[in-house]
């Protein structure tokens, strides 16, 4: 199986090549990216996305700056403003700084993060395939797309299919902003694992006729307890998998704890524009100026989940505990 | 407040105008009508549709075909042939065959069905209306635009807003189709009642924040015990707000009770074209041929239910009893 990423490097022309995500299910594009300005440019025009996969481009976006022979705080500084709510993106970059003029050093930092990435995902697909079989639900997109390694929700469901234990998976198309139709669907086909889109609302509807095995989604941010933020749909597939008693996994690498947060009450919920939800890729599918809401996360109470995976293992009730384990909070 | 309708007949012209649905809201564009083969092929096209609609319009069909002096057989026939699976169509055709030469009587029989759905509707609306305070959560299309008279579920939703009982409406955009993004969103916006549109994945989150005070659905076909069938999303939508406690109701004319079913094991779950789910409105959303599944309906239990809103007022569990005495079946 060929495996799907959102970039590639070549390091002898010295461009770092971006699959451009905007234009995908539709078109498959690759943006050749050069300087460091051009990669600020792509990381803010949303070429690449996903916290994981914009870290690692940033890195690089620093490495291009050394071969370009471009002002390397200039290059730092674009790059930090290209999307300023990105934690990895800042993360990556704070890396990269000790390395300012010595290219050879820079590169391998870069190569040691992406590799760091892809290391943490393995062990998170590999913990997470264990529990899954049959038929897998899943919501929005946690693929290679997403990270630039293996994925943490989608990567166990690619591991589980690879190790058959996974026979099918029902895409829920996420709405408003149709990660699951767009970039789910698209990772499965080119994985070659049997799959079907859905129409979010029709998940209880699977889950009543003992169509879904399992769900397993991911998360943007967890607290201590357990409690977490995913994209928005994922609380209401949480109560509907626990009405039918279904299992119900959250996968995540263990950096995306806030181990400031004692409960997910502390979690802010983004909102984002109207538009999103009365438009679909720009068609408009109400009336003009009719109110919309579009809150884009929800939170999801730790008792929903029957475990979490993490690169340390699959982690079980008590949460609080087992994550103050996993993360040495004790 | 202006009564919105999708229909209205100019009896000095002859000309029966419908309101093109195919279009909203985009566009609010009303289509003349001046002979029975105009309005077979104007149901065929779908410028009107759901089913009591439907059934209006077809007897007005066949009086225009007494003004146009069109053959009276041949005008049955074209209408019959319209839209072959609404049971509304044929059982409006058979109760004007009677009449049939009789232009005064025609008139007259499509102006009783007509007054017939308005005051089924009209109770229904009334009794609906009792139930509803606050914010109240709908999915599809159930109002006048669907019926011709006042509607069931959005019928009980706009008279509460106008008893102002109900000051809010959350609803559903109703994947795959958008019915409730397109015609209820279109129906409230016109009832100057306030109302916000999400996507269906975000009805869970409301519930959560305690922001929906009470779930109100139409029906398409319903069980001797209440079990029902009604647009992709009810169930799951039934089952949040069981697990919530928030009151959910089923709103229907009783001769939507099929006294053939005990359960709703019986009813067929209609699939229509995954490309319903794939597109948007004729736009592409997902890789092509990526395979899609599309249940247009699914079937709630009746343990679900709060109570049923009929025209013979609320009834509540046991629902086999309530319905065998309001049928009459006893």
């Amino acid at each position: 199986m060929e495996r799907l990423l959102p970039f590639r490097f070549d390091e002898e022309e010295g461009v770092f090549w971006l699959l451009d995500q905007r234009r995908l299910p539709q078109e498959e594009v690759w943006v050749p990216v050069r300087t460091a300005q051009e990669m600020a440019q792509a990381i803010r025009d949303m070429v690449v996305r996903g916290a994981p996969a914009i870290g690692v481009s940033a890195a690089f976006g620093m490495v291009l700056a050394h071969m370009a022979g471009e002002d390397l705080e200039e290059a730092d500084r674009l790059l930090r403003q290209s999307r300023p709510t990105a934690v990895n993106l800042f993360h990556a970059l704070d890396r990269m700084r000790p390395h300012f003029g010595d290219l050879k050093g820079s590169l391998e930092e870069a190569k040691a993060l992406w590799r760091e990435v892809e290391e943490t995902e393995r062990a998170i697909s590999q913990h997470g395939a264990k529990v899954l079989k049959g038929q897998v639900l899943t919501h929005c997109n946690t693929g290679p797309l997403a990270t630039g390694g293996w994925g943490t929700a989608l990567g166990a469901i690619l591991e589980a299919h690879r190790q058959g234990r996974v026979c099918h998976v029902w895409v829920d198309e996420t709405r408003p902003y149709l990660q699951g139709a767009r970039l789910t669907a698209f990772e499965l086909m080119r994985a070659g694992v049997p799959a079907t889109l859905i129409a979010d609302n029709m998940a209880g509807f699977l889950m009543q006729r003992g169509q879904v095995d399992a769900v397993i989604v991911g998360v943007d941010r967890m607290a201590l307890n357990g409690d977490f933020a995913n994209k928005i749909g994922t609380y209401a597939l949480a109560v509907l998998a626990h009405h039918h008693g279904i299992p119900f996994y959250a996968a995540l690498p263990l950096s995306s704890v806030d181990p400031r947060l004692e409960t997910g009450q502390g979690i802010p919920i983004e909102e984002r524009p109207p538009e999103e939800v009365t438009h679909v890729r720009g068609l408009p599918i109400a009336p003009p100026g009719f109110p919309a809401y579009h809150p884009a996360f929800d939170v999801t109470p730790h008792r929903f989940l029957t475990g979490i995976v993490t690169e340390k293992g699959i982690l079980y009730p008590p949460f609080d505990e087992a994550l103050r384990d996993a993360l040495g909070l004790h």
